[in-house]
């Protein structure tokens, strides 16, 4: 499966606590030995579950010390029961735990709308916490899944001043991905030291670029977060712009992989496309024009279809909202040009360009001809699969 | 297939100038012996194909005498060549007719960027020319289908003075469908007698009412067009705001009901949606909640799954960027409620939407409890062949 090994100071476990059919791993733990520093990023989707609410509150006064989430029911729309159920949950764990329930962070994702199962939930904690080791995150990652086919893990080592210093990240994802809000659950775990308020800025830095920056479906969760967690435990700290720009790109890195990762697995996703519009009067516009691109059914329905209409691809853009100019625009499928001046250039780039479709990842870049802005995104081709899945969701 | 008798003074025809694949009917003519004031709404992608280029400034004139329309190649994408054959085939049009040039109106519909073959349309000119007939409008509506199932052909009488006046619209739709613009090509033919300028007014009004407020996929065509054209025939001229009211109501009840055509008929649909929102502080606000609802791709397919999958509505009208109180939301299919301040009405509220679902055409209301503002808009599911469809279009 992986071969991670952790990240110093934390455990992680995951148990079946019977909230998923068929006895699947649905609870998980992560637990740093030492009280950490916390930053987090939540969904802006105006409804916000329970857990959300909960979670927001307590990372907002900067300290953690331990990660509960289950799987299987999104705890959301679940009204006053809800917040309750979110704050048992959270003080099962501290029970279980020995610890102060204001350093546990609660987080659920699955279905919205059912009252969740939180007998269950705290019936298993002590288990669950007794079962937590340094190799626990690869139970962990799988309790946390939902339509993934696979858990999601990474983790990265740097090096401060010869010390070396670690960052793991797990996370589930597969649907609902947009960008411009947290986009999943995603928990990272590092043993560098730094305070909360650094950490929240350099983790909302990353996101902005990388969880941000891909889109599935185009919805948005109601129950999406990113925790990054700091416990000490390397002796490296951030004391000077160099050791936060060394850490920084490790973040940026090891986030930009993850968000990666997650369109690989998205739902019915064959297709994993890097879109970049460039040449645009602004970075904002060129975002923008790559927004609808990467949300356009019909794009996403030709990816799927191996189909090189490009056609697809300028209607998109025409429509975003921006003053692009139609005449100007030069389309690439990775390094082969297919539209020049707004104009197909024919069978022979066609041929070459379908090729290029055939493969499960490749680039689109659109050059507006206008300017110096840019941005990129990544998307994904929409299926029959994607459709299947989420027409049975429930059922 | 439909016993339409056309509309007074208005003649119509279609043929299979080779375009299309397999000898299907594929270019169409309608033509008016009185010359005709004329009203277009057109779209607003910033790609706009050569005919909508060219049938706009014909349009601005107020006057027209005939409307020419090729299926299978939208001329879009093709640069002064496509300028060119846009102008070649209404000259082809007017020389058949033996009119000006001037009054030839030209749409085309189908693949984007390839070359349009004009020399096939040209050759076919003179027969199409020869074969109007007032009841032409049948061949007509099939000559401008491209992944239509069905051709789409309405009429409506009206009485104003006791005299009879006419209306008939023809359309084309399936794909592409989203609101904020003409949504589709959609030629509606009046044997009333009014200024241009005054049909034009009448013609948006009519249009953001109903065809701008439906949505198949939430992609924009760049060949999109609505095209009013008022012969005069039946001696009834609209000269009193009463008149004008008569007059405006039958359009508008003409465009709602094409409106549901096309949504009836939208790729891959099995199911019809009026998507209601009120209780918004604004209709602004009820617009944009209607409109995110309308589109998400999870709620789409939920529909699709017939799955009472609230949490999804309440998750998409979430994300609109309007400022919704969620525990103030109620929302009912049709008349049965299934979630009242924001929480589900348990299992038997379920079952008894779940009947509804397997419906083929229901109604979602959201009530979002903050004021009077309200938005209704026609959606649909979004299906297997939807993806099928899209994915092989070309091929």
């Amino acid at each position: 499966m992986n071969d991670i090994v952790g990240c110093p100071g934390f455990k992680a476990a995951g148990v079946a606590a019977g909230i998923k059919k068929e006895g699947a791993l649905d609870l998980g733990l992560i637990y740093t030995d030492e009280l950490a520093a916390v930053a987090g990023v939540f969904t802006r989707n105006r409804v916000q579950a329970a857990p959300v609410v909960l979670t927001k509150q307590r990372t907002a006064l900067g300290k953690g010390r331990a990660v509960v989430v289950n799987a299987g029911n999104a705890n959301c729309c679940t009204g006053d029961r809800g917040l309750a159920d979110a704050l048992a949950m959270g003080a099962a764990a501290a029970q279980s735990l020995n610890v102060d329930e204001a350093g546990i962070l609660v987080a659920s994702t699955g279905v919205i709308g059912e009252p969740l199962p939180v007998d269950k939930i705290t019936s298993a904690m002590p288990g669950l916490a007794a079962g937590l080791t340094p190799q626990g995150f690869d139970d962990f990652s799988k309790a946390i899944m939902t339509t993934d086919t696979r858990p999601k893990l990474l983790r990265r080592r740097g090096q401060i001043n010869d010390r070396a210093f670690h960052l793991l990240a797990v996370a589930k994802g597969a649907g609902m991905i947009r960008p411009d809000m947290a986009t999943m659950l995603c928990f990272v775990c590092t043993d560098i030291g730094a305070p909360a308020g650094m950490l929240q800025e350099m983790l909302k830095l990353s996101v902005d670029q990388s969880l941000n920056r891909i889109t599935i479906d185009g919805d948005t969760s109601t129950n999406d977060m990113v925790l990054l967690l700091a416990n000490a435990k390397s002796g490296v700290s951030l004391n000077t712009p160099e050791q936060q720009r060394i850490f920084q790109q490790l973040l940026d890195e090891l986030l930009l992989e993850m968000g990666r990762t997650l369109i690989g697995d998205g739902e019915g996703v064959t297709k994993v496309v890097e879109l970049q519009v460039r040449g645009a009067l602004s970075d904002a516009d060129a975002l923008r024009v790559a927004d609808t691109v990467a949300h356009s059914p019909l794009v996403k329905t030709a990816f799927f279809g191996q189909d090189a209409n490009w056609g697809r691809i300028l209607a998109a853009a025409g429509r975003a909202g921006v003053a692009i100019e139609p005449d100007r625009i030069d389309i690439f499928f990775n390094e082969v040009q297919m539209v020049r001046s707004g104009q197909g250039l024919g069978p022979r780039a066609e041929e070459r360009v379908t090729a290029i479709l055939r493969e499960p990842e490749f680039s689109v870049t659109l050059d507006l001809g206008q300017g110096d802005g840019s941005a990129t995104m990544l998307t994904c081709d929409f299926s029959v699969d994607y459709v299947r899945i989420n027409a049975d969701y429930r059922s």
